[in-house]
């Protein structure tokens, strides 16, 4: 962690009792020559797109004494024509909305739909922030183990949101640290489900919201559909989505959900005023006025992990040959068998490289860098492999 | 309300409970050539200003495939700049923090010391929001009358500190919608009494962070002081500010909080990772870059402010002076005897001047705009007055 996590915080100071002890989230920022931790798209904006985010920003800056567009309409037209091309999804500005970064988007659907009372059910191992979610809107966190491929326990989901009567059910599309898809018939099967299901601590007739996070989905193989066609026939369903990835702006910070009119209406009610700002606004729309540009990366970095996959697959750690989760995304997690992943993890950061130390035990996760970065990432891992073999060895 | 608000949200949905029936907040988006309804600075930025954001989000634009520093220190260096050159206050980095907007500022401060259990103690009438954040984190909202004069009733205010034993105190400097200021030595019995109060559902030996809302300080009078030189004293104290009001930067969502560095550390554990996006930092940094030429329409909207306020006071309505609150702020709150406030308004909007509809029955709320928009606003007044008499003439 960066800045002043040591802090301890005073004990005069009322913190909430259940944040007592609790650490700020996030993956440490370090100063390393190849990052390839937090799934960021190595690519930087080409000249095209910052010479029309410049553009943009400018026209906004002029009327920066005003707040901008509480609804962010101009925007929102620009979900519905990404979607429609990026997924053929068929929606409406009413279906969509836009925030800071994906996690702003959850944290309203939990503060919608969440709350004292409430439960929300997640797939384990899955993305460690929808604890945090639910931590800050006192929303009860269930999770219902995964198999042991990382694809979902279907029988033993459907029969927890019989049991626990969710309020909200979260799916992730593709699963973040594993990159494991989500077939659309099992999700469908939920969604039906949901049809008939109750949610505790609501009123009588309510079903849970079926929350599909497809942060990474533009990874996905071509042909494979999105949940966002699916917003049109289940009212109860809420599709996230982010700009981050394979638009490459994380630094902007936009996500975006598409849903059942009636969804985006609750999303209105507990949105802070003027969430989105006049900037922020600006920086999207430029990010939309070069789609083709913005994500003529995306294929490369699906080879680069498809080859990346093969090639890890050969390497092996203590003479067994290394896992790797089949992934949709543009991340791996890798291993399986790492008795020490720390050590691992270690040994590459001495030699520049930093990856993350996420999901079950035994695992790794390494998101997709340049060309450039991954042949650095293939020479430091096994490197690292023998090294971490040779303590391990000496310990015996 | 713009948007979709008519809809009513589907009864399958499982929206919480105390959200059923609630209203997006927000004052109405219209299109009316004179806006004086939102408190903004009606001066737009600069060229000179305008060219700082688009060179600083240009540059920021080259990174955007990765995310923005978490701990945003280059902002929150310019923050402590500023705040030592605007009040005097001694602060370091680890006391200050940034976030989208003062709401942000303020929901983090009641997700980290409200929630179920705890209370948060405001002086009535104040701001609206204050109960929407005290909703969204579960935390009780309890109010304490102002005096008819509406200063703060000091005896009140601290009966309901020892009784109550809210988590948070909230005090407004100036308030909003009345623009009263908040005397230091108000400020600091409040302080000390909190020194020795408890805290409802916290720990034995906490006691209350004591928030000031400074949002509108920088058209205060000069020499006034502002809380932010008390924070290194007391480490419960917090005084969120924001860019919106003085800087013009309404659109640029910027709000920060000056508090001890255990009040921040409490921050970082509250807020989403990543929160400040690159090019909201970049944008803030612009505005600090021009601190003289973005403050140098605040002297004369307190000009404004001041001729505005003796004007109004030498008009009436069925007969009787308005009254005026004596005003700290860029706005003025006004008449006190309007038996239909709504029907000043509508004929106000009719004339093309939109103001508020905002604080108890019988006043209304105005914004200080420019010099022509000043001209407009008083013309306009003086007719709607003499309609709205004319209306009540009629219905006797």
């Amino acid at each position: 962690m960066s800045g002043s996590n040591d802090n301890a915080i005073p004990a005069d100071l009322p913190l909430r009792n259940d944040l007592l002890g609790e650490e700020p989230y996030g993956a440490p920022q370090l100063d390393v020559p190849v990052c390839l931790n937090v799934n960021e798209n190595p690519y930087p904006p080409t000249h095209a797109v910052v010479r029309s985010i410049e553009k943009r920003v400018r026209e906004a800056a002029k009327d920066l004494n005003r707040y901008p567009d509480r609804e962010h309409m101009e925007l929102r037209q620009a979900f519905v024509d990404y979607l429609a091309k990026e997924s053929g999804a068929k929606l409406t500005t009413d279906m969509v909305w836009g925030a800071n970064g994906s996690n702003e988007i959850m944290l309203q659907l939990f503060q919608a739909f969440g709350g004292p009372g409430r439960t929300a059910l997640g797939c384990d191992p899955t993305y460690s922030m929808y604890p945090e979610y639910a931590r800050d809107t006192f929303t009860q966190w269930r999770i219902v183990p995964r198999k042991e491929d990382f694809t979902l326990d279907l029988d033993r989901t459907l029969e927890a949101i019989r049991d626990l009567e969710p309020a909200m059910v979260l799916l992730t599309s593709p699963n973040n640290p594993t990159g494991t898809p989500l077939p659309m018939e099992q999700l469908e099967r939920i969604l039906e489900a949901c049809q008939d299901a109750r949610v505790a601590g609501a009123a009588e007739g309510t079903r849970p919201v079926v929350v599909v996070d497809e942060a990474y989905i533009e990874f996905r193989d071509p042909g494979v559909p999105s949940a966002t066609t699916l917003v049109g026939t289940y009212g109860n369903l809420a599709v996230s989505r982010t700009m981050s990835k394979a638009f490459a702006f994380a630094g902007a910070r936009v996500g975006y959900l598409a849903a059942s009119a009636g969804i985006i209406d609750c999303m209105r009610i507990v949105r802070m005023p003027y969430h989105l700002s006049a900037v922020t606004q600006a920086a999207a729309l430029a990010g939309f006025d070069n789609t083709a540009e913005q994500l003529s990366q995306v294929a490369h970095l699906r080879e680069t992990r498809n080859e990346t996959a093969a090639w890890l697959r050969e390497q092996t750690y203590r003479g067994i040959p290394l896992q790797v989760a089949p992934s949709q995304s543009n991340f791996l997690m890798f291993g399986g068998h790492f008795d020490d992943r720390g050590l691992i993890f270690d040994e590459m950061l001495k030699r520049g490289v930093l990856i993350r130390v996420v999901g079950p035990e035994g695992w790794l996760r390494v998101c997709m860098g340049t060309d450039e970065e991954m042949k650095v990432f293939r020479k430091a891992l096994t490197e690292s492999l023998r090294a971490a073999e040779a303590a391990h060895d000496q310990q015996d």
